[in-house]
């Protein structure tokens, strides 16, 4: 027999869909499958317990300790979604990375406000091989229920770090061995299928639809995506993915 | 002043949000400045009404008599947005394709759920300069409100064609001169970024998630996107994207 979810508990999950909410715990909400099974496998010692509904409660391999059982209605009044999968997590945010940069290159987000277009391109990261995924104020949360939902907890396995603004980031990428700044740019750039040290030591700065990079920062260079299509640009998700898989692309041949 | 929007038009709307709706009247919904836009430059003819909401009356360039002024409140209630930007046109489906095969490739999408992936897709292909998106029969409808949404009307810039099967698909393309099929595979298959003739009149699959691709076509080759990041996957839309930006890669290096 699990362990029923306490009302404690239930309050617990609903005051983590709010950003007050998380910032007073410290812990956020983390739903579905995938996102919890990517958590349990980065950091188990930051779950506080999964709630899970009766038809979820066999799908999880996870210490019986940690789950608490959760009536199918309440369950649906809990979760974010309407097909829920029946799992959601409570755990410690993690704390911020601040060591040496790992990996070829930093994807930077400046002022991304899609918790879509961020958890899509967490995956793409991840699925990349690379850790870094930088951010500026006035992105979304990337602890955000959304945000992780659609990352698919990928949150839990990369190293993400906050700045204030895009000059802050880029002086720390600095202090960190970064040797350049790209700024993909929907209108003016150098090529990015050609632009030698794309991927060296690099930061890559992709903006939030739809006003792309709003920061400036002096010595920064950009690149373009080409488009034979002559149409007007594609989704920040869709062009950081481009970016990243060049980078494999390159790594690879 | 405009022409007020009558009972029988809002009525017209509504009835569009469904698949029946828009079977019965050969006609859809395309909400959205950008969509509105690509459908006035595409298919002017095809336009029935375009229903503004009065905060709204001055951003399109476009016939005064095809207009139809919407007060606020009616608008929101007939949008399928939560921030509208007070713009939903009406227009007849154009007709399907049916003569030569444009472009260097065809991106087919075999069974694909998710509205949002077809229309990101649909606007990667647009950007690309490519002109042919086909599918199977258990894909969502291309016409729909939210594919349109999504696609951002590229829709009707596009030669979209639907089949029952992968294998009528196929059947199709050899008879349109196309030389190989591709099957985007996560788990194995030739490389995608040394695959030679990927995009020499090819078909290139892209399944629906979570399953890939279910219908069997003999004689297709798999391909893979390569991910060292040993991740499960990305999802039909990063995938889809980064084979298409590898042909714009070919093409212009």
């Amino acid at each position: 027999m699990l362990t029923e979810l306490s009302r404690r508990e239930a309050a617990l999950l609903r005051a983590l869909t709010t950003r007050s909410g998380r910032k007073k715990s410290g812990c956020c909400r983390c739903e579905g499958l995938r996102a919890v099974r990517e958590l349990l496998l980065c950091h188990p010692e930051k779950v506080l317990f999964v709630a899970v509904a009766n038809k979820a409660e066999n799908v999880l391999q996870c210490a019986p300790e940690l789950l608490r059982s959760v009536p199918e209605r309440l369950f649906n009044e809990l979760s974010g979604t309407v097909t829920s999968q029946g799992v959601i997590a409570v755990a410690e945010i993690p704390p911020e990375k601040s060591g040496p940069v790992e990996g070829d290159f930093v994807l930077a987000l400046d002022q991304l406000g899609d918790p879509g277009n961020f958890g899509t391109i967490a995956r793409s990261l991840r699925a990349a091989g690379q850790k870094e995924l930088w951010y500026t104020k006035g992105s979304i949360d990337p602890w955000g229920d959304k945000a992780i939902r659609s990352g698919m907890g990928v949150q839990f396995s990369l190293n993400m770090r906050r700045f204030d603004t895009l000059a802050g980031l880029a002086e720390a990428g600095k202090q960190h061995g970064i040797k350049k700044v790209f700024i993909a740019d929907p209108h003016k750039g150098e090529n990015c299928f050609t632009c030698r040290d794309l991927f060296d030591h690099s930061i890559i700065v992709i903006g939030g639809e739809p006003n792309g990079v709003m920061g400036a920062y002096p010595g920064a260079e950009r690149v373009i995506i080409p488009m034979p299509g002559d149409y007007e640009s594609i989704n920040a998700a869709q062009a950081a993915t481009v970016l990243i898989f060049e980078s494999v692309r390159r790594k690879l041949n």
